[in-house]
């Protein structure tokens, strides 16, 4: 089969080995994929995948099941998936747990399916399983046009929750607005200032992919029980923490990643999208935001469009198979 | 009534009103409460009350329900309760929520009751609702020698998980052993060499009184999916933290405090302790620690002696009442 290879830190499109399924995993022909900011980190030797996971670059596809282990049971040949991937997905067939692929939404077509997974699930387990998110509730989202804050945004909307953003620049913040959040504000030394007026009483959970450089304004602008969630480190790991505003606001601070979970966890997330979140989308409540498709051949470019986080939306490749 | 009263920094028994209570609340005669840090911070001015509480220091008391509002439903007069109280304790009549009050321990007497509320409360509401503990987790207890260590050992050995501890001396970390705790280092330099060396792959859980002069060891010997809940700052506020650590092993931080939680979140605990942890008290599997039992008139004496660290468990006031 074709698939993404990295060779002296570019990603390039080689010839590898179909690969073969346990009895609990399925075989997906993938029809699009979709790029991530890990895919950058692992690309650049940074982010290693985890034991056992395909050293192939990619963390979600739509495809078809094209042959299952003999212990699956969810899933038969034929079928038309979403997968959220441990590795793998930059190629023309990959394998995974029969329960991290889900039935593909039936009005979407291949693309848009692809940009799903990745992104939903990170926000459905930080945003519901790990930050408890209420009815209510206030969440600011740093990075609001990436391909997570604009599914965190529509997740806020259907669930009843207000949301805020803050990016790199106008058009986005309008893109957002437009999308359903409340507010933004443009990165830059006064950004907070704006931040912490949205939510004079705090935000009850920040999304934050930035790190150290947002820190401690972050978790000031939190408020009482308020949970930082901890997904990126766009701005650097080393930073101050105030334990006493910590204790006296009884705030959480949470490091999340989602790819090296275990099956269990990721089977669990992955059922409640479909439940909970499916029919969202098939009610066209919530919707796919693509900022372009491009062929599995144009790796290097689409990622240079995220490294310069031009795009708003996710950046998806068909795979033309 | 008598009640203890802070005159120039001073604890001093003096003439108060005995007070009123509403609807929902119940009025108990105490015989007995007992010393809590929080006590001595609040007498240096360093911990007002939250809005509402009582000037009267004391968290916690055990007693016969004197009077109750018109709309109580749980209580009634000459019941023997144990409460939990947002202040108010050092005295011989306190008001307080009718929910706060659980019965007391039919097996145990008003001072050993007494000893109980404040740190049983503590540990349950942050190993179990907070940290989520599990069957079989690994917990590290700073201040294992405390009230709050001393109640956190014995619901590790009733609820199989495995407990461990640092203190400040050889003669706490005996008691510890004896009381179920798995092993104990002395305070110093090297203490966390042996910490780590118990835990290889990490503690699920840390309960901590220390706050930033072990922020960053307690980090580094937490587990993947471990919780630190800082309940206290005996080590000060300002500390640094690597978030990248913090990220991939998927930790949590948790700043917690009982005393201003919700009248709700102070019911469904003691609601919990009351279901699931006073059948192991009248069982005898769970025994209060008690240092000392003094008079009221003696809080001075008490106070000394937790300043000094010199107790091994709780400082029981009788009320003589």
């Amino acid at each position: 089969m074709k698939a993404i290879k990295v060779i002296d830190g570019k990603a390039a499109l080689q010839e590898a080995e179909i690969p073969t399924i346990g009895p609990n995993d399925i075989l997906i022909r993938i029809k699009a994929t979709a790029a991530n900011r890990a895919d950058l980190m692992q690309k650049k030797g940074l982010y290693p995948p985890p034991p056992g996971a395909s050293e192939i670059l990619g963390l979600e596809c739509s495809g078809i099941v094209d042959a299952v282990g003999n212990k699956v049971t969810s899933r038969k040949v034929g079928d038309e998936v979403c997968a959220l991937l441990a590795g793998g997905g930059y190629a023309e067939y990959v394998a995974c747990p029969e329960f991290q692929a889900i039935p593909k939404p039936t009005n979407l077509n291949w693309d848009e399916a692809a940009s799903l997974p990745e992104v939903y699930a990170t926000c459905w387990l930080n945003l519901f399983m790990e930050g408890n998110l209420n009815t209510g509730n206030k969440v600011l989202f740093h990075a609001g046009a990436s391909g997570i804050g604009t599914a965190g945004i529509q997740l806020c909307n259907a669930f009843n929750c207000e949301s805020f953003i803050t990016a790199g620049d106008k058009e986005k913040i309008k893109f957002c607005i437009d999308l359903g959040a409340s507010a933004g504000a443009v990165r830059g030394d006064k950004m907070f200032n704006e931040v912490q007026g949205w939510a004079p009483d705090g935000f009850d959970i920040i999304l934050d992919p930035v790190g150290a450089n947002y820190f401690e304004d972050n978790l000031k602008a939190l408020g009482l029980e308020g949970r930082l969630i901890i997904i990126g480190l766009m701005g650097g790991m080393e930073a101050n923490i105030d334990l006493g505003h910590l204790m006296m606001k009884r705030q959480k601070i949470i490091g999340s990643t989602i790819r090296a979970r275990s099956e269990e966890l990721k089977k669990i997330v992955m059922n409640e999208l479909h439940k909970k979140v499916w029919p969202f989308i098939e009610s066209n409540q919530i919707k796919p935001v693509i900022h372009e498709v491009l062929n599995i051949s144009e790796t290097e470019k689409a990622h240079q469009i995220m490294e310069e986080n031009q795009n708003i939306g996710k950046l998806v490749f068909s795979l033309g198979n």
